[in-house]
């Protein structure tokens, strides 16, 4: 009998414990660019990619230890690219999860390089060998791969560059959704298919995994463009959104509140599906865990 | 007999070849990021981190093309820090080898996505499997996890930290030593490394291409100092740099002209009793290559 929340915090613990230690500390007077590297990452956040990569390892039968410097390495460019994404020449946001950004408190120039310090310290991570629970150099070298191309131009990067270029404008469904899936899909993507290759998965589970992740990276989207109607509708007289968030194409606006919520209710279905195919028993918790990410309500 | 001429424009074409393939091409709907990593990228420079990658594999009897993702990827890593450097928040430069920096030309948002695209795409390339020309995954993680360690913030970027926290300061010359090492000299004694793990190379002459590329980094910051003094003073009844420029420590003011002219001999003799003691013949190009380097005019 599966306990998800023990299970959740289990591998919360292990995630956080990591973070902190991966984390540089002894400096030779960069000591404020590792306060604001420390800052950023270890801000909270839901931690849904790395538990997905722990999760994901441990369905394929493998001690999800293993896959720990590959999880903290996802969420590092998670990090990073929130950093890069607030800054004043992109978002120009001035608080991130209730805390000042990177760059109200550290300084323009400190938050862009702290975000590229993050950026490498993910393949620091992935690539320093661990005696106390070594991964096969091949795997090290497959997984990071995957991660490497998930967080590019062709992956990540290019999802935010088409944002960019999509400011404003409306857009169409097929053009949301490849933005989508470049630029949060990718790395959900990689996440999940990491925890495969580092158990020494076959093509067709890290497959699997690929094609799930697919499913809950365009339901997580969906399901946050709903939460953003059907929670602003509950603030009476407030206008909903600045202008630009108001002519922003979403899943509700081009396709409705009904269809979207169906969408997300198909998507689900065949996430769930994907996992008991592939992972039987062992899915257990990652059923669990679609089924929260797609009934969350914030 | 060695053409040293010929050796270096053979070295330089496959470079020059390698950086255009392995730049990514088919967007989908970000070709623009595409253009702005190719126009940085692809704005010649002296290319001299990928040449040292190259011939220290030669130079340890390996087939120098097993090379190429290695160099490439320090190319790829020192050309976006040049695009952030010149960044509005960072040095401000709207000029970058005769050309509009990356910002002038494709806007702050863009360069600064351009930057993370290339350091990303240093990864993409070392950790992508060769079939024409495999290098085993051991070499490779091992390869790619020392220019991990020396882009990041114990290294390169931690020098620029350094930098920044030095603006408009006379510092003192151990940390004039201590940020050059880092901030320059962390990514050519990385380029030298790489060039023997990948050749599979003994820790030994790993760490004698370690040495070697610690002393013509400092030799090339020094000389670099030497010509912006000897070079201005031609300038005559030109102001000398800019008010920060003139306040700045550097080895010339910290040492004098004579002195640091010692320096630069004594670096490049050590230098090049390295490159004969662990490499005899096969040192002839690197020999070459350090004498133009430090006997370099501009």
């Amino acid at each position: 009998m599966l306990n998800f929340e023990k299970k959740q915090r289990e591998y919360l613990s292990m995630i956080e414990n990591s973070l902190h230690f991966y984390l540089p500390q002894q400096g030779q007077g960069q000591e404020l660019l590792f306060q604001a590297m420390a800052y950023s990452l270890e801000n909270g956040g839901k931690r849904i990619r790395p538990i997905l990569t722990l999760a994901f390892c441990e369905a394929c039968g493998e001690d999800p230890h293993a896959a720990l410097p590959f999880a903290c390495a996802v969420e590092m460019i998670h990090t990073y690219s929130l950093i890069h994404d607030d800054l004043p020449c992109m978002d120009d946001d001035a608080m991130r999860r209730g805390k000042p950004s990177c760059h109200i408190q550290f300084g323009e120039a400190n938050a862009l390089l702290a975000g590229d310090a993050l950026l490498t310290l993910a393949f620091e991570t992935m690539l320093d060998l661990e005696p106390a629970m070594p991964v096969a150099p091949q795997r090290v070298v497959q997984a990071a791969s995957v991660l490497a191309h998930a967080a590019g131009g062709s992956g990540m990067i290019g999802g935010q560059v088409i944002d960019l270029a999509s400011e404003g404008k409306q857009i169409p469904l097929d053009r949301l959704k490849v933005m989508d899936a470049l630029k949060t899909g990718a790395l959900i993507d990689a996440a999940a298919q990491m925890g495969c290759v580092v158990a020494g998965a076959s093509e067709q589970v890290c497959g699997a995994a690929s094609l799930y992740a697919s499913c809950i990276g365009l339901a997580f989207q969906i399901v946050d463009d709903i939460l953003d109607v059907t929670g602003s509708s509950e603030l009476l007289g407030k206008p909903i959104g600045s202008d630009a968030e108001k002519e922003k194409s979403t899943y509700v606006s081009l396709l409705g509140l009904d269809a979207s919520r169906r969408l997300v209710t198909e998507l689900t279905a065949k996430a769930r599906e994907t996992l008991v195919a592939s992972f039987g028993e062992r899915a257990a918790f990652l059923l669990e865990l679609t089924e929260r990410l797609a009934t969350r309500e914030k």
